[in-house]
């Protein structure tokens, strides 16, 4: 956490921006290790070149924050106290001139904003996110160990949940199941909503789970994630129930070999452009290129989606430390969609795959 | 939804404010009935005094709000448009100056502010929320019907909840099965994260469900809720597991006549703190005062969290239409708490309960 702020702060100096006030949970966990959803409360962190950082959090919520190992300075506000005021009389004392200030423009709202105008009011704005981003993108060996479980947790939940196949299951009772048993091991919080979907609704990119019941000759396509220690993963895994069309086989195998390419691809300096088209190409070559409509994959992390963004307009190289998700997906109408997606860590010379559930075409019966 | 957008074009008016610029999804729902979770990208419903208003949203939603009943301008944008120079265009169009824009200061954030301030130079920010609160306040027929069936659901998931409890059996695993049961019947939404409460867990006013496993004498609390249609329910029942010690049934029963008491002094034209008072002096005069740490209770709608806030501080008037929540609790630290919940509408004359699960004190074996 320590090295997390002084990045933050060396910034601040070579910026001569004079502090940095950050408000979103993801941020804030990175930079104090203290995870709170404050709900309408705020939440917020200030930190400035030279002097000690300010968390300000409600009160009930201090002694977590100090578990988590926050050692500096906290604002801890009751219902009826003014944070505002409590924070400018904390920053007064520190004897700091704020004439620029770093906030999350795409997460502070106008009414904080305004109470930050209040008490600077001729201060400036800039914008934080980049900055995050950036420090977020590489992931220290703590944070890979983490997404090492979650991955492994995913690849469990996938297991169980083809375990569950059979004629005439409805997709939320498989999600149930798979939810149901996550729960008894003590993981409640997914990364995002469970995907179960089967038949012509894994033909939608973005199609919802609902009754529709397995049946033969259908495709069931899972996209799920975990949370552990505020870390998520995030699988897809497709598989066919009893037989399969040689249209679906080749849409499988497709897809499968477009994900093998992109990771065979990725490595530390090659440029995330042509990771995308290692697959989009195949895809494409093999007649799917327009049933394939969405980028390859996100960055993963304290956030489900976060940097990189592995599109084909991005030409920034791939860092050892990053962890991303590759996952090609062909959506054919009245046929059945596939989506193969595996967690990725980009070691020194090439990727380590997180998530381990096989890949080949199972037929499940 | 007509009347709904003719109730704030007559609030513009008579605030002499141009336009009003809204963005979080339940106002935006509840004034087009498209609902929509845009993620990070942009949804947006600009309304003026007289002209049509205009909905922005991702281009893939565009059918969407039509199939939901949005009859006016959509302005759908892609991820490669920029949404703003869209609707400055839409605004320029209908020729209206806007000198005074009303927006979400507690949803809109700095970035998009900045995008207004760069459309509208000289126009000056008004603060939407009290208005779309008032609004809201009051539910008409249709929202009533709808509250009642995602009332009626929350009765069933606790019966369920409290047929699954068994010497041994885990807080995770009841809650487990409850949403499962709940999937498979097509209900995917929860209000909040469902909560099975056991012995010392149940003394917590916020625990948080875990491995914690039922044993005889304990109390089990359980605090839950379903999105039916885009409205919430919420209910609260606390059962005892195969015995009960006299302090414990005690306070269940302090805690069951103070809710009743609470739902007699409920109709049009009561005081609100006068309600939670009725709840609050029952518990302080049976000792328990300090165990009762939160409000009486919280409006209920498209939000699980709106107004009317139930507290001693709030001296408004109860009004025809409102719904609410009554969820008095008592939390003794090494003896158990109980919380009791339920969903009320004020009727011409008096209340009608929508939670309907029984409240005497139920003693499983």
């Amino acid at each position: 956490m320590k090295h997390r702020l002084e990045n933050l702060m060396s910034w601040l100096q070579a910026q001569d921006i004079e502090a940095a006030f950050l408000t979103s949970t993801p941020n804030v966990f990175y930079l104090t290790g203290f995870q709170c959803d404050p709900h309408e409360r705020l939440l917020g962190l200030f930190v400035f070149q030279e002097k000690e950082p300010i968390l300000i959090c409600p009160k009930m919520e201090e002694g977590q924050a100090r578990s988590a190992g926050w050692g500096y300075e906290i604002i801890g506000y009751s219902d009826t106290d003014s944070p505002w005021t409590l924070v400018s009389e904390s920053i007064k004392a520190r004897g700091i001139n704020v004439r620029t200030i770093a906030v999350e423009k795409e997460h502070l709202n106008v009414e904080r904003y305004e109470n930050l105008v209040a008490l600077f009011p001729s201060a400036s704005f800039a914008a934080a996110e980049a900055k995050l981003h950036e420090l977020r993108l590489v992931k220290d060996e703590k944070e890979l160990a983490i997404l090492r479980q979650a991955a492994h947790m995913a690849d469990w939940a996938v297991e169980l949940g083809v375990s569950q196949i059979a004629e005439g299951k409805s997709e939320m009772e498989i999600l149930g199941t798979i939810e149901y048993e996550l729960k008894k091991k003590g993981i409640s919080k997914m990364s995002f909503d469970t995907m179960v979907l089967t038949g012509a609704n894994s033909a939608l990119p973005h199609g919802e789970p609902g009754t529709n019941r397995i049946q033969r000759g259908d495709f069931v396509l899972f996209d799920l994630g975990v949370v552990i220690d505020g870390y998520c993963s995030d699988i897809t895994r497709t598989v066919a129930f009893w037989d399969v069309s040689e249209e679906q086989k080749h849409i499988y195998d497709t897809v499968l070999a477009a994900q093998l390419k992109a990771i065979e691809a990725s490595k530390p300096g090659a440029a995330i452009d042509t990771v995308d088209r290692a697959a989009r190409s195949y895809i494409e070559n093999a007649g799917y290129g327009e049933y394939f409509p969405h980028r390859l994959g996100h960055g993963l992390g304290i956030s489900v989606h976060e940097y990189p963004s592995l599109t084909d307009a991005n030409t920034s190289p791939l860092r050892t430390g990053m962890v991303f998700t590759i996952e090609p997906g062909v959506y054919v109408p009245n046929v059945g969609g596939v989506r193969i997606e595996d967690d990725i860590y980009v070691t020194e010379n090439g990727v380590e795959i997180l998530t381990k559930y096989p890949k080949e075409l199972q037929i499940i019966k």
